[in-house]
């Protein structure tokens, strides 16, 4: 993965990332039979004092239970997150009253255990929809991993949150701020589930920089919308999706109080290169992905217009089966661009496979099928478009469409 | 396909439907090289008289030269349309200058086969993109279609459109219209290619009900609106969507002259009718289809929300996966509705299969998981929504996605 460990030049990428490489957090996941496997299906994170939290949450208006219930504490307790229980393999949405109550019930559980208040304690879980929490498999869970915590348990949490996803997803950097070392690391789940009911993204950041808490709020807004918000595997979105920041101002920086500055920018920067690591890597674990796929849009009027194109092509199931089979589809790339929405000229379009251009001024220009194949035979592949029409870009991730989305999420029940 | 047999009272739907039902057109399908195999690949429609025309074109900005060319004809000579070429094969996309003078030169040739001025004669093109046509092969087909025209040959002319489709799609209707049996016949072809470049959609229509220009292009319009527009294969549009309407005015109706009134209503009903059971066909033989999906959706406020709400349900490859592993995955009909933009509460939702009920208020209501295999392994399914808002209501068409999909979208060239 030499892709991700590039960063900035004040910005250190760490090696072997955990969420427990940032100083106060300890971790743990176990196995408390959610699944039907014997993988683990329940991570604790927790803090040893009091953390600022920001989160954001999925925009589908079924949302989940946990969503509903960590949106109160963002609201009325960002101060004092210190613990987050999160379960796989059910998804407490489309659960009712009852799911509400589950959920305040796993917060609760988790506090006594923990010697915390209730409020400190944030929720999240991903799997089947429609079924109720087994709290008993929950309580046991909780109070197992309660016992396993440990500064080196963020790879057995990364494991736990898994569902059809076939590594865990971790990333960590180091940035200074204000003469400190501050250190940001995550981890996510992706494409998949147990049951297949969609693909379920869960995010977990944590640091020890000291930020105020609207613009740890900001910060992982905007590092959210260079990241997760990039990224497609099959347009489905969540009713669980949840990115949830925690900052526990253990290294003691000046306090960030504003989105000006060197402090914030550097910051953010670390924040974003996290987020974007992980948006990355659950593009390329994307259900029945044989391969990632990037695609920079150049040549925009704005980002916006940019990431409209960008994201028109990622969600194209006919350039993602065509990627999947190596196929040199460039036309399905223009169709893409030219429904996408964008007021695009059709005459000043360019496009690359690789460093491969295929497309100049809308026509075809060097269509070297051998060489196209041997770039689209990569697992990596970058798509680029050119729109000529000013100089905004934007870069979006996705993966290739293939016979096993269609087995994994056709077949699970049957 | 008895489905589409059931008409209103005035509306007599005709068994063993084809484009030259309608007085005055002869039709021929003819093979002329263009596709690898000996399929037929070139259809020519002629009226005896001059037609007024009407036309909806893709809103893709990359459209393709048959599409720019007939746009022209719209604008300047759409009230002495005599005569359409239709090509498979190849859909002369992403062709620049060139593509136009070969859509010219088509249109050229036509013209002088049959003895009409050049602006007589509509041109139209599916298949591949990116590569120019061969105009050898084209004018020998011309050719040889021009000798083959019948008052019989709709359904050569309807075969000779296919690419990737497994049969052909013909319908029509006789309508009273002012006193007069007015007939409404079409064809179309749906989703898939030659090459595997994209979903290509060609519609021809014809009447011979005299309706004043503006008039019949507003009623075009409207059909598409309820019939077209309302289905998806795979959610990509492509850069040649096309439907032309012909009429001939050779049954002598009173001119229909506003959108008011029962001779227009008559005859919107009867188009309306016509380009549904043309889109149902689209739909039913999506590419690796095994089952037509419709969904619909009641309770919304109005028809925009209902129809975006069938939409989202109808693009969700979670859903058409599901549908093709006739797994009751209701969880994610719900997230679709969830994310559809539509101001929805989920609380107020309720589900169908077929006849059973799996939704209530937004929770599990009678999950017979037998009953639901039983109603999910037919040929047909319908999904119903109420959302519980409003009585507007909308139908949405759309097709399973299965491993077929993806093999037929990846592998092609390869």
């Amino acid at each position: 993965m030499k892709r991700f460990e590039q960063g900035a030049d004040n910005l250190n990428v760490l090696q072997d990332a955990h969420i427990t490489l940032v100083p106060g957090f300890r971790a743990a996941g176990v196995h408390c039979g959610l699944k039907k496997t014997d993988a683990s299906d329940l991570a604790l994170l927790v803090s040893d004092v009091p953390c600022r939290a920001a989160a954001v949450f999925t925009k589908n208006k079924v949302a989940a239970a946990p969503v509903l219930y960590d949106r109160r504490l963002l609201g009325e307790h960002r101060e004092v997150a210190q613990a987050v229980v999160i379960n796989s393999g059910c998804a407490n949405a489309c659960t009712g009253a009852r799911g509400l109550q589950d959920a305040a019930a796993t917060a609760r559980h988790a506090a006594a255990a923990l010697g915390l208040h209730p409020e400190a304690v944030w929720v999240m879980s991903t799997g089947v929809i429609g079924q109720p929490l087994s709290m008993d498999k929950i309580v046991a869970g909780i109070d197992l991993a309660a016992g396993q915590l440990s500064a080196s348990g963020g790879h057995a949490a990364a494991q736990a949150i898994m569902t059809t996803d076939t590594r865990p997803k971790e990333a960590a950097v180091q940035v200074d701020v204000d003469g400190k070392t501050c250190t940001i690391a995550g981890m996510c789940k992706g494409a998949g589930m147990i049951h297949p009911n969609m693909a379920t993204m869960l995010c977990v950041l944590v640091t020890d920089a000291v930020v105020a808490p609207d613009v740890l709020q900001a910060a992982l807004m905007a590092a959210i919308d260079r990241s997760f918000n990039m990224m497609t595997v099959d347009g489905d979105t969540s009713t669980n999706d949840t990115a949830l920041l925690l900052a526990n101002g253990q290294v003691g920086n000046a306090e960030i109080r504003d989105t000006t500055g060197a402090a914030y920018q550097s910051f953010l920067g670390g924040l974003t290169q996290v987020a974007a690591a992980l948006a990355k890597m659950i593009a390329a674990d994307g259900e029945g992905a044989t391969k990632f796929i990037e695609i920079a849009v150049r040549g925009a009027r704005d980002f916006a217009e940019a990431k409209q194109v960008g994201m028109a092509i990622a969600h194209s199931p006919l350039v993602k089966t065509a990627m999947y089979g190596r196929d040199a589809n460039w036309g399905r790339v223009l169709c893409a661009i030219g429904y996408s929405g964008a007021d695009i000229d059709p005459d000043r379009v360019a496009l690359w496979f690789g460093d491969l251009q295929l497309v100049k001024q809308g026509q075809p220009y060097d269509v070297n099928e051998e060489r196209a194949l041997e770039i689209l035979s990569q697992k990596e592949v970058r798509i680029t478009a050119d729109l000529g029409l000013g100089s905004a870009e934007a870069t979006v991730w996705t993966c290739d469409l293939s016979h096993d989305y269609v087995s994994i999420n056709a077949h699970y029940r049957t």
